[in-house]
């Protein structure tokens, strides 16, 4: 099964060799200003903080500083990471509008193959993984806590993908990060309903682990379940991981250009565009 | 992904186009006395209802009947479609075993071609589909059931895929129905050992969504369920559903002809044409 | 689907002809000093306890005996088959590390192959199983139980797969019969954590079906649950069963040699080896 997958694994096999018992070097030196990481000494965790207010809109430069981000941990065989965000009431507000309205097709390009390596990168992670949700997190903001193997949410927000509500075609990848989460049928229903839980509804169905009073705690919640890694071989758990999300990372490594394609024919029918236009009119008026 | 599956997408993306915000014209005029077909003008949601006296077994008759009225369903650009019985306390009572009992070749193949078809239609539909389980579902009654999207079942029925206890081999597409409503684990024991659940202990394993005190209030609880789709986009939402159905749609797509060689061989061996022809006089003389 | 694995396939339609109502014959003949059966002649379902003292590691010789008992339980057309331990608090510790540290390639490879074997044999049998857990079972011990179809397990014991902790890779046979058992997301918990449950917990998670008092309770419940077989076509069962677990068999039975490469590239390297031999010290100073 492993071998097959050669790109991946041998990524993972390289990587994850044993992590020697350091303290992880501070990675503070490369932080972008789209994407803060502080490193704890003591644990070796970092934390993962997405900084482009006002909503965490996935700009291309914000996947950029993402999939830096996601390298530079694996090359330090990070001990683990918490993706969190600096913006007051929101963990990411999901695709920026602005890269899918009257797209450049240059741009367009590179912007969705970034979301496809960052999506990569964070679903495939040989280092484990916690969304700390200290906002709402709809569509693009679910999907990265969905690719997170942990999520602990504050309360009084909402997450979830409401693609369909919006009118935007579901890419494949997504599907495999909700569906590693949710049963089946909560998959079928959260993904054609478009649903927005509230945090205790997400709770119920499975789509956060935990809830947290506010992001300190959320934060301290993510960390407890990571710690629980320290006794458990890096190398044995990054290949089980890697081994239980195979499918869906090769399902997309096996069909990047046509998922862009897909989304790009969906994306540019002049209904949608104008539905899209319609949709940013009204957000700016608010 | 989606272009994988050249037939069923195409498929989709021909028929799912932007719903006009006209209400859908009556389907009356093509109304079989099989099915009867009611179209609510104000909501657009069609009422599906087999009638078959006195149990709906499913004949090729009723099969085609069914098949048209998907059709028609897909062509008019339906909003949604609800599926009832139109006998007192039998929603369907499964495959009419007549169809199977000496069966004569050309027939069956007519007979399984249609049922694989509905299946496809209705599975794979574009339009939302809930089931009015307004009496007993047993073997095809619970898997017309589980191919819609949403199930509402009257107390004091039993539903389920029994056909291990007559000795039926289940064909593989109804494993994926099932599959894509029960957790695996519930699958395996629900297929092996047939059992029939009651409404209470449907509800309990998820095998269906709510429960109604009578027919109109199942009917109710379906519209309901049908009109949150009020908000999505059709087009959106059929290719998510169609996105997240596909492994099975395509697994009987590329194996229809093996699939109908392998019930009929089993179906025409000696010992259990033996028991159907017993099973059907025991029938006959309740 | 059953058309296509051949191997799979042709096995159980050879095997699982309708079994005669006659009492099956008792094994005990053939009983090996490792694995005692004895059939109950009223029920038809045999009592497989493993036997090798002190923990029932899995050795080479153990899986030998594994293997001839299943062979011997399909070939007599066996009713079920109920799996459990002579020792007194373990149901099986797991694999024997001596088959693992320093060990010889050839003896392995009959080790490995045999492995596969065993699984191959308990999680694709045409005849029912059950295992009544009436001790620890960690690691291949969890793996065996849930590769039977329904799990009994005695209060204060503790299952799980916790080869992550030991630094073992996870063979791929091991994730499709968690996955089997467990949500998506429960398997990727316990795999990654190595997680070792307490009954309570792995009855909550679905790890287990039911707790029982003591051996005697867990093998009567174990028989309850497979005398409901008695009114179900063996024949159709059987198919039922292959069908919904024919992936997880096909992805072993076309990745033997790869899967034995790939556990024994990893099983031999220095840094594992030396983790191997020093667990074994420790075990030794107990």
């Amino acid at each position: 099964m492993i071998r097959n997958s050669t790109k991946i694994i041998c990524n993972s096999v390289t990587i994850s060799k044993w992590i020697p018992k350091l303290p992880v070097r501070s990675l503070s030196a490369v932080t972008n200003p789209l994407v803060k990481v502080e490193v704890n000494d003591k644990t070796g965790i970092a934390l993962v903080s997405m900084n482009r207010k006002p909503v965490n809109g996935l700009s291309l430069e914000l996947f950029e500083a993402l999939s830096t981000t996601f390298d530079d941990l694996e090359n330090n065989k990070s001990r683990g990471a918490i993706l969190t965000s600096e913006c007051a009431t929101v963990f990411s507000a999901g695709l920026d509008l602005n890269e899918l309205y009257k797209p450049d097709v240059e741009r367009f390009k590179k912007f969705w193959t970034t979301f496809q390596d960052v999506w990569l990168k964070l679903y495939g992670s040989t280092f484990p993984t916690a969304a700390a949700i200290n906002g709402h997190a709809p569509a693009g903001g679910c999907l990265l806590a969905v690719s997170c193997e942990y999520r602990v949410m504050c309360s009084n927000y909402k997450i979830g993908l409401n693609e369909t509500r919006i009118g935007i075609i579901i890419p494949i990848f997504l599907c495999s990060s909700l569906r590693n989460t949710l049963s089946q049928r909560e998959t079928e229903k959260a993904l054609t309903l478009g649903t927005l839980y509230n945090t205790d509804e997400a709770l119920k169905i499975g789509l956060v682990d935990e809830i947290a009073t506010d992001k300190t705690d959320a934060i301290q919640k993510c960390e407890y379940f990571l710690l629980q890694y320290k006794n458990v071989s890096p190398m044995a758990r990054s290949l089980t991981k890697i081994s239980l999300r195979k499918q869906g990372l090769e399902e997309l490594e096996n069909s990047r250009e046509a998922d862009m394609q897909s989304f790009w024919s969906n994306l540019t029918e002049p209904v949608n565009q104008k539905r899209l236009g319609e949709y940013l009119q009204s957000l700016k008026k608010k």
